[in-house]
């Protein structure tokens, strides 16, 4: 089967949330011994763990993974990033390591790490942390040309799938993005305009933290890379071929392949919301088993929430990416589970 | 020593947080291997207990400990609540047995639960959970006339104090305030509207849930205790005497002996915040040592936390107190210390 058709099938596998198992969860969390709602956003994401695992209470997540979907991309040359590509596989040896700030807000919430090359440019070495699915080094620059074929873009998606579908059969029970990949922020940027519609001075945001004139310059290239594409917001992966990286594409597939297996995930910053957008293309009902982590600072990143109905948990400013943020938001995803799961209602409290 | 010259003698220890530390921790951020800033307020925490440690990086918290600080309120005589004051012991009850929504999160992030009982009207059960240390069984009407006398005040705040100290001398290295007492947002708004002057219906809110009618009528009794003590709000003890409850009391104690012995303490809702107000007055260093868990929908809990100069890390529309707030920041803060304690610098990684 070609790769594409391969996307199409697993993507048909993502079936919708069941909202009777959140509406029961909804009629629990008004018996258990507390005022009905005072909660408040904490029920309701229990209410959506009940409806993603079809079950309440639904299970406690125990085993939560970040994974690093990372990639190069050739739209650096433009000069839209002040950091070399060659930072890219330095940053995946300190998460090899264990010395990056995703390890140490992974090991504070016990979550596990996985790096996933689809597309870094550069060497790196063999490390159990580390899945080697290297779908090209790294993207064409998108201002000239497409960054990828599209039978990369499907390869690329089947790749974060094929990782997410190893880690939920080694117990992985909630998944978790991280990304890594210098210039990154431009392609996310593409994607975002690209899917939402919204222009480019809306959705390119500072990255690491460029400078005003880098700003303006990586504006006009994201300006011009939907003109040059025109892409088309209803295949996914026309646009991710065009606009993505091959980590944006990873990371959809990760999304599908959680979704499929009645698994949350939840989503990152900018490069991870562009992702879920591409995933919601692909399949729609995908949404329902996403979890927004937190507000990343980069202006795209709202305006793909609000594309996808996603209000995140966490807003501190953050955006490093690598999934620091989302890593925030897991105890209180667990938490809501573990809620509904432990509390006493009134009645065995004996109250009321 | 009477009570009151102990208070102020307990006061007197908390000395200034160590700048010069929160120094060194917003230099050494800029030199770990992520874009300077890109962790936004995680960052701002890390330099935050760099200052209340006197060290950088400074110690990664391992035993946060929640202390449910519990009392009952005659000002339920005036219909401020529809919840009786058994409720109060029952939900001890519960706190002890595990099935309360503290324990669930508490037990999600790590945290001990210790139960204060320093004010509770009802007969309590011996627990290894529960501490004894009751001032007197519930408040007078704080409608009528004070709700206990200076020296009882002053008691509660030394037994939140000594409670402090023992956990301390036990382990405990994050302190996370949590409450529990029917009717206790009313003497919280009170309280509030006294340290902070800003009027009844400006910091009067639903509590558990109440209904437009009784939220008139708890705003009027809120608005006539204060024209009825007139309390001074630069007098801690006599605010707290006047129309506070023993649970704001021992927290305020709470929060003195966190300072003193350099102990950071995540502040839970609308009656922790009042709590706060009072031992700001007591000592104004002790602000320092604060961090605001996150931001209750009560308007008092905003009101008190602009008054002490604290952002909330979280805004998940709770309302439920027990400490619950609070506790779903404890791996925001740890995070925050973990990054600056296992970070590599990008001289350590080879970049730049």
């Amino acid at each position: 089967m070609e790769a594409e058709e391969s996307v199409a099938a697993m993507a048909a596998l993502v079936a919708p949330v069941d909202r009777e198992a959140g509406a029961e969860a909804l009629r629990r969390h008004d018996r258990l011994v507390k005022p009905p709602g005072s909660l408040g956003r904490v029920e309701a994401i229990g209410v959506r763990l009940a409806a993603i695992a079809g079950a309440c209470p639904p299970p406690v997540p125990r085993r939560p993974v970040v994974v690093i979907a990372a990639g190069d991309h050739g739209v650096l040359a433009q000069g839209v990033s002040p950091w070399p590509s060659e930072v890219t596989g330095a940053m995946i040896a300190a998460f090899c390591s264990g010395t990056a700030a995703v390890n140490a807000i992974a090991a504070t919430v016990g979550a596990g790490v996985l790096v996933l090359d689809v597309g870094v440019a550069s060497d790196l070495p063999v490390h159990p942390r580390l899945r080697h699915a290297r779908v090209r080094p790294g993207t064409a620059d998108l201002s000239k040309g497409p960054a990828m074929s599209r039978a990369e873009a499907a390869a690329a998606v089947l790749a974060g799938a094929a990782a997410a579908e190893d880690l939920i059969a080694g117990g992985a029970d909630l998944l978790v993005t991280g990304d890594m990949g210098i210039g990154n922020s431009t392609p996310a940027a593409c994607l975002i305009a690209a899917f939402t519609g919204k222009p480019a001075a809306e959705v390119t945001g500072r990255g690491t933290g460029i400078d005003d004139a880098t700003l303006a310059l990586k504006t006009k290239v994201v300006a011009h890379a939907i003109d040059l594409h025109r892409p088309d917001a209803r295949d996914a992966l026309g646009v991710l071929a065009a606009v993505g990286g091959l980590e944006h594409a990873a990371l959809a597939g990760l999304i599908l392949a959680g979704a499929a297996h009645r698994i949350p995930v939840v989503l990152d910053g900018v490069n991870a919301v562009a992702a879920a957008l591409a995933a919601a293309v692909l399949r729609p009902e995908a949404v329902g088993y996403l979890l927004a982590g937190h507000r990343s600072v980069e202006p795209g990143a709202s305006a793909a929430l609000d594309h996808l109905g996603l209000e995140p948990l966490l807003d501190l400013q953050m955006r490093l990416g690598e999934g620091t943020g989302a890593l925030l938001a897991v105890p209180i995803v667990i938490a809501a589970a573990s809620v509904l799961r432990d509390m006493a209602t009134f009645e065995e409290a004996g109250i009321g």
